[in-house]
């Protein structure tokens, strides 16, 4: 069975995806008054699961909206003892070294993964695990922050697919992972 | 007499415009058989010189060509003494803080800059003093480097102009500096 880890986010020009106050505003800074997604819905109609870290299911459960995913969220936590009950059905909890993490929820059906969260989009970049990236630039510096991207022993090369311009600030690009 | 400051410069995905050895190859690495300039000597028309840090002088020094440069460049440096001979004519040493550095540039009759080098955009920027931003984004993830945007005590929101694609696989944005 063919699995794929895929990334879906919003960075600044300098390449933070949060402030330094963790805040995420900026995202919302170019007017959009038709709620127009940049291809969100899309690219979830593409993945079976989401992956994410502590730190953005912190986030996710800090804003005042519903439970925004429709599709199966594992949360990557070495710290995290249980899911709150109100997340229950919504929410798993997975521990471990990354291989046998996407080896667990693989074998739960769950094949095209959305990885989320900067330290887990960067865990699974350091093991060569993600396979694609569509990352969405805002035209801000925020000159400090959270990083998309970290250090990394390699390099790693990507295949450009697309590029578009969404309300004529905010540049969307798709890479896919060259490899071999 | 108005006066701008623009940057027109390549960086890796992750936001590296050298990496840890200090080593441009990858900048090439996508096959440009036809050798287009993706914009530059378009660019290079539209300044009047250019100012660059001292390291990025050493590494244009050190390129196996003939000096690159039809316009006057200055290169700034608090600890270079002297300019060495061979670059007599074309190249200008300039000293201090950043404006009156650029006065002493604008005195002499060039308005227009094309600011070069990480340390010397990072300076500008820390300043706001950089009104335009070309970058050319190259599909690889570097791991670490030289990176093109530093620390800020501010954020500096820009409005994207354009972008366009070049050899299927590098993603070209063009920035102003969005003031007031």
């Amino acid at each position: 069975m063919q699995t794929s880890n895929k990334v879906f986010i919003g960075r600044s020009l300098d390449g933070y995806i949060a402030d330094r106050n963790n805040g995420l505003a900026w995202l919302d800074m170019i007017p959009n008054p038709d709620g127009i997604d940049m291809g969100y819905y899309a690219f979830m109609e593409t993945v079976d699961a989401i992956l994410m870290g502590r730190v953005t299911f912190d986030t996710v459960c800090g804003f005042d909206i519903e439970w925004p995913f429709k599709k199966p969220v594992f949360v990557l936590s070495s710290t995290l003892n249980e899911i709150p009950e109100k997340y229950s059905g919504k929410v798993q909890m997975v521990k471990g070294d990354l291989p046998s993490v996407l080896k667990t929820i693989h074998e739960k059906g769950f094949h095209h993964l959305y990885i989320d969260g900067g330290k887990t989009i960067q865990s699974l970049l350091n093991e060569d695990l993600i396979d694609e990236i569509i990352v969405t630039t805002i035209p801000i510096l925020l000159g400090g922050g959270s990083s998309l991207f970290g250090a990394m022993p390699h390099e790693l090369q990507f295949d450009h697919v697309h590029t578009q311009v969404f309300l004529n600030h905010i540049v969307q690009s798709q890479y896919k992972r060259k490899r071999g």
